[in-house]
């Protein structure tokens, strides 16, 4: 099996003494983790990890990554005006080959950026695996989900399902598929009802947008008589395993719900301010026991990729709002940025630095002024760090980026293609 | 005189076209910008500005830069448990020279991260400033003010009357001072007095924190009978000019007094939120037409210098918590960065790219995939750049920073020097 060696690196979650150690990978897992060099190596792929900061890569659990292409596109708009004159009509021109393009943008940004695996629900869902797959990129994919009626062929619906058989467990278990229900005001309850079989059927899991904003949930009680989460536990969407997108606006009496049913959460901080939806009580999610990963949502709504950006925001935002500066420190907004997103899209064994478990992970260039003076690196990351100080990227053990090189994607060629689609999309 | 032409680049604040351009700068002024290649720069400095962002150079309106040393080292703690055990008993070990060095590690990262001019208030300013000559940085300093009595000879005031005259207006200007009396919560009646009174007879402004947090605004009613800025304001410290650090907890009242005396305000967002102080009503204050730029404030409480965070985190913070996506958009935010920063530190023609005013421009590198596509470079920068793309510096017409290299700044011996301090200042 093909090993790993990355030698003289610290590690993020040590404290306080970050001494320098090595990290061997054997395959797609970590072997060894330790201060002295381990024998066995000697014919491995060499790192040097001297001055870099070593980290599980971060998961993105939601996003809508070929929205890059509409990226800088329709900003500081209200949410219907943008959905209806902006992104929607530019969606409508969607073609054959613009999500793999868009997608693989998205990707050579996280992989820049220290994510090495996302949670994803769009259209054209066979080109984002493919372009996935191409990458090395862990995927967790869902196609969006619209309808009205009990219909197993239902179009959208066929195509998931097909994904589902298609792309479940493939290229060495890096890419899975969920169904994905869109949302409670964009579904039916049949429809629902529909999915949710479906999913029993092929014992595979949910990804649906909930509780995302007040008039979501005033229109859910109206129409179901029911809140976001109880509406959705009611057709059985939290038996069959759900992640649930936002879940900003729940009741304490839904977080029990949610607890209790072991539902995953993506809170997306900045796509909730910037489209004014609200602030999730992540906080209170926590303290509850509830799974709770984070997501950048579409680059539309963000407008980057960013999770370092976003874990910063977690910490920042709650203590804020929740006047108490004790609230979401450092290593929990990382704990959430890594392993309970991991949870999110379903890992056990993923998101943390540890013996036997996969091997994503980042290594971050600490020779900048930002990462001085040293006190504390799991603050600096946190706190200082930016989305170009990623270096080194592995992913299920196999090197991606070294030295912020993308190995398998071209980059100039994905600009061109991206602002070249982008035109189209947009009638420029 | 010296003169610089820029050409074939894109500048920001352009709308829809993005045609390519030339900046041509004469001495420490802006003196061409155009299509057509202009005459007369043939001799010029030359820089190739393909593939580059043209923006004005942003303004930290508030930090303490010298607290860089302490960065990483406190975190995640209640305000007094963090100054009482922490920083206080660190900076107690400050000796002649770390502020040098801290300052220095400060001007490194805003130089890179596209800051070209910052208002500070901390101790060892003349270390500070004799560091901001040597680095080419624009930077306006006042000495930490507290003190109890109307005393002439009070030796942190003699500080800085000295500093004033020492350095106010020096090195062509890029330097200024200003009194910078703390707070409410640490001068007395009396010593306010004294602190306008000598400000009057200099000829400068204030620099105070105010209305940071909702104890202070108690404890001021109850000590003095007023909510702070109407306290400030019965000192004739709005009449002297004040740049306000915070400005969290105003009334509306206040915000009237504040617009009519052209008071300006240090917006610090992240720092807000991550010492749980509360969140500015910074919408009002603009449509009050108050002047408000943004700050880091220190190290300490952010964890960096980063001020295109704080432009982002200005836009989506203030669209999430008044439910208005349309509240404060990109070119907003961009402009209290920019040319409302430059109004908050005294300067009139400072903060556009426009013919006359002074040069302080940052070329971004766009070739990187969170700059694709290219439909809004404004939103590209405010929403979705980092601090890292930051390519060229240019203040007061010289270049400070290429290709990422700062000129005048040797980063691994500040690396160095600064890790040290800080071992001994943090007892490790």
């Amino acid at each position: 099996m093909k090993k790993i060696l990355i030698s003289n690196v610290e590690i993020v979650t040590d404290s306080p003494a970050y001494k320098k150690k090595y990290i061997g990978i054997t395959g797609n897992k970590i072997s060894y983790i330790g201060i002295k060099k381990p024998k066995g190596y000697e014919d491995a792929y060499q790192i040097d990890g001297t001055g870099k900061l070593a980290a599980a890569g971060m998961v993105n659990a939601h996003t809508h990554i070929a929205m890059c292409l509409l990226r800088s596109y329709a900003d500081d708009m209200a949410l219907m005006d943008w959905l209806q004159n902006k992104v929607w009509p530019a969606e409508a021109g969607l073609q054959k080959g613009d999500c793999y393009v868009g997608t693989q943008l998205g990707i050579l940004e996280m992989l820049k950026s220290g994510t090495t695996a996302y949670a994803d629900m769009y259209f054209f869902m066979d080109e984002t695996a493919q372009a996935s797959k191409e990458a090395g990129i862990r995927a967790c994919l869902s196609r969006g989900l619209m309808g009205d009626k009990y219909d197993k062929n239902d179009e959208r619906l066929k195509e998931n399902v097909q994904l589902y058989k298609d792309w479940n467990g493939a290229d060495d278990g890096l890419i899975t598929v969920m169904l994905g229900p869109h949302a409670p005001y964009t579904c039916s309850k049949e429809y629902l009802k529909l999915l949710v079989d479906t999913a029993g059927e092929l014992g595979c899991q949910l990804h649906m947008h909930l509780a995302e904003t007040e008039q979501e949930v005033k229109n859910c009680v109206k129409n179901f008589g029911e809140t976001p989460i109880k509406y959705a536990d009611s057709l059985g969407i939290l038996d069959r395993g759900c992640l649930i997108a936002h879940g900003v606006w729940v009741t304490d009496e839904e977080m029990e719900i949610m607890a209790a049913k072991k539902a995953r959460v993506a809170h997306n901080p900045q796509s909730n301010l910037k489209l004014a939806s609200g602030i999730a009580p992540v906080e209170k999610m926590l303290a509850k026991g509830i799974t709770v990963g984070l997501g950048t949502d579409g680059a539309t709504s963000n407008n980057n990729l960013d999770m370092l950006e976003e874990a910063r925001l977690t910490a920042m935002l709650h203590k804020g709002v929740t006047y108490d500066p004790l609230c979401i420190p450092a290593a929990t907004a990382w704990d959430m940025a890594t392993y309970q997103g991991a949870k999110c899209l379903g890992y056990d064994k993923l998101g943390k630095l540890e013996k036997g478990w996969l091997a994503d992970i980042v290594l971050y260039d600490m020779n900048k002024p930002h990462w001085y003076p040293r006190n504390n690196r799991m603050s600096l990351l946190v706190y200082a760090a930016n989305a170009n100080d990623a270096d080194t990227t592995i992913i299920n053990g196999k090197v991606v980026m070294e030295k912020g090189e993308v190995k398998a994607l071209d980059a100039e060629k994905i600009y061109f293609e991206a602002d070249r689609i982008a035109k189209r999309l947009t009638g420029k």
